[in-house]
């Protein structure tokens, strides 16, 4: 399955509902991985713009109660409409705003890929850990145990991200290793890969659905290790992993 | 009539109510330009802010009820003082919110001119067009004769962007086939032209806005021209666009 | 006292509710300096998000009174933490809506360090200045006296931002000539000045509250120095200048 060049061909257009401070990264890095980014928050348009749409990308990083609304309105949609749903829990457990967003969300929709960082992710599955901001400080020990178990209540693809990345579904497990340590100083690399999830799963059958996701999270992190290699500064690097993206 | 030169000799106030996406983009080329960005937009402040600028800039790419309001309310004071208005009617097709909001907009305010990709302004003018979130998948085939019905509707001016971009008024057509083949690959190239028309029609005197409103664009495009010589990429060639709108 | 050594070690989190035109570039630079960037906004979360926080940075760029009662209430959690608070005043002066809102803010919170420019300043202070739009267009001549009586009132650093930038607490004051002409045609750098400075003041004793703004500033400015030198244009700019304040 070459994903990317069906991207290339499809165009997929990616409905965002995302925060306010990479709106315009993940607006960039869906147009320079092949695809089109449509930006659309308004609790009145959402619904008609998700039939536009391939695909579906929910951040909380700005989130707002209505915000939130708007989101679970969306989703609601593409689940009627049978497109992908990809949920960053940005922040999940810093605030009980966020950690219920969380919950709400995926109470009332079908999600088919959850990410966040370890500490987020462990929140989520209902252990300890400490998220500072939108920062992981501790994440679960049995941090994999708990990613199957998630996947297996919400049927969706978990990602944990981190110098490595977990990628399970309910029985399988996949790491990853690529990516370059710049990319922690760069801020958008998290939600961006929300982006791009979205484009691989947008083209995707369902039941490759964990395999569009592992491969997805590849391309990111060789794109990263690509641009990281040669960045001299944050937006620099920000710079080469567009045209890394866009020309892979 | 040397527009840039005026400019950057009276440094209009740019009042903008614009989207989240690009808005960062719109203060910088405005600035870039040589004239004075303000973004705006609490319905609280909005026909004070008005009394300060030289010309208003609105761009629906994301709106809500809420932000249309404002938008109409900063519109109308500047109509009553008697500055320029720029309307981007981003996604106007896409989802009747968007429609509508154009419509109600044109409705209740006067616009000096009105800026869509070709299938947005075709949506406009009542024609068969197809906007996938903000991008034209087709547009009505008499484009132009549809252009002149809108310029003398609304007396405004009407700007469908594309390769070609064409800029109409009641009676007179131009086309502008300036600009460069990656400007389509660059989020935010769409959303600062009408940046940089607000800033050509604060100086220009309203019998002369059609003219300024082409030398906007043509400078716009060949700014794009000389970045997209020598981009390396999307970063990269907003980092020589805004150079090239610099020191033009 | 080696504030960046400190910054770097303790990585505080710094909290923001800030504009959406400098969001970005707050949040990068925040992380580019060796602090932790939130930025969030709703109020359902700020006093939670803030118990996590080393400092609280606000913003009226882009203010609504909701955003503005929001940040009420994360300051007044602040200031039952003790953490500090840097006040951006943007545009205070341009609008009633602005200048109600920042009196508001001082009313109802202690603030550590309130920063505007010339113009934006005297407005404060209760002179006759004249901000366009975000820009200071004529300040009060008497501009350090006023300085000291806000400093006085308010018990807070008073920070007068402009070719040269005047720091004054109740009895001290002080002139920082560092900085690069470019700064002022690059959109973002008054704010991202917020954020340095409460990463400064984040890891800083209350009494050494004043040292601590003026080091921020010095090395903000220097900074600004060693990026313009090179800056081939304004992106260049926020690209050499991120790595600076990264790298020294």
């Amino acid at each position: 399955m070459d994903y990317l060049h069906q991207i290339r061909e499809q165009k997929p257009l990616i409905h965002h509902l995302t925060n306010f401070v990479t709106i315009a990264d993940c607006a960039q890095i869906t147009r320079s991985v092949g695809a089109l980014p449509v930006m659309a928050h308004a609790q009145e348009e959402v619904e008609e713009m998700v039939q536009l749409a391939s695909a579906l990308v929910l951040n909380i990083g700005t989130l707002t109660p209505e915000f939130v609304e708007a989101q679970i309105t969306a989703a609601q949609a593409a689940n009627k409409k049978g497109i992908p749903v990809v949920l960053d829990i940005v922040g999940c457990g810093a605030t009980k705003l966020r950690t219920q967003a969380v919950q709400d969300i995926l109470r009332r929709c079908e999600v088919t890929c959850i990410k966040g960082n370890a500490a987020e992710i462990s929140v989520l599955a209902g252990a300890n850990a400490v998220v500072r901001g939108v920062e992981a400080e501790s994440a679960a020990e049995n941090l994999e145990e708990l990613m199957h178990q998630l996947a297996a209540a919400y049927q969706a693809v978990i990602i944990a991200t981190g110098e490595v990345d977990i990628i399970v579904s309910e029985k399988d497990i996949r790491n990853n290793k690529t990516g370059h340590a710049i990319m922690g100083e760069v801020v958008g690399t998290g939600c961006m890969a929300g982006s791009v999830l979205g484009a691989f799963l947008a083209v995707a059958e369902p039941k490759h659905y964990l395999e569009a996701a592992i491969e997805a999270m590849l391309f990111y992190g060789k794109a990263g290790e690509k641009a990281g290699k040669s960045a001299k500064g944050a937006l620099d690097f920000k710079s080469r992993f567009f045209d890394a993206i866009q020309n892979d």
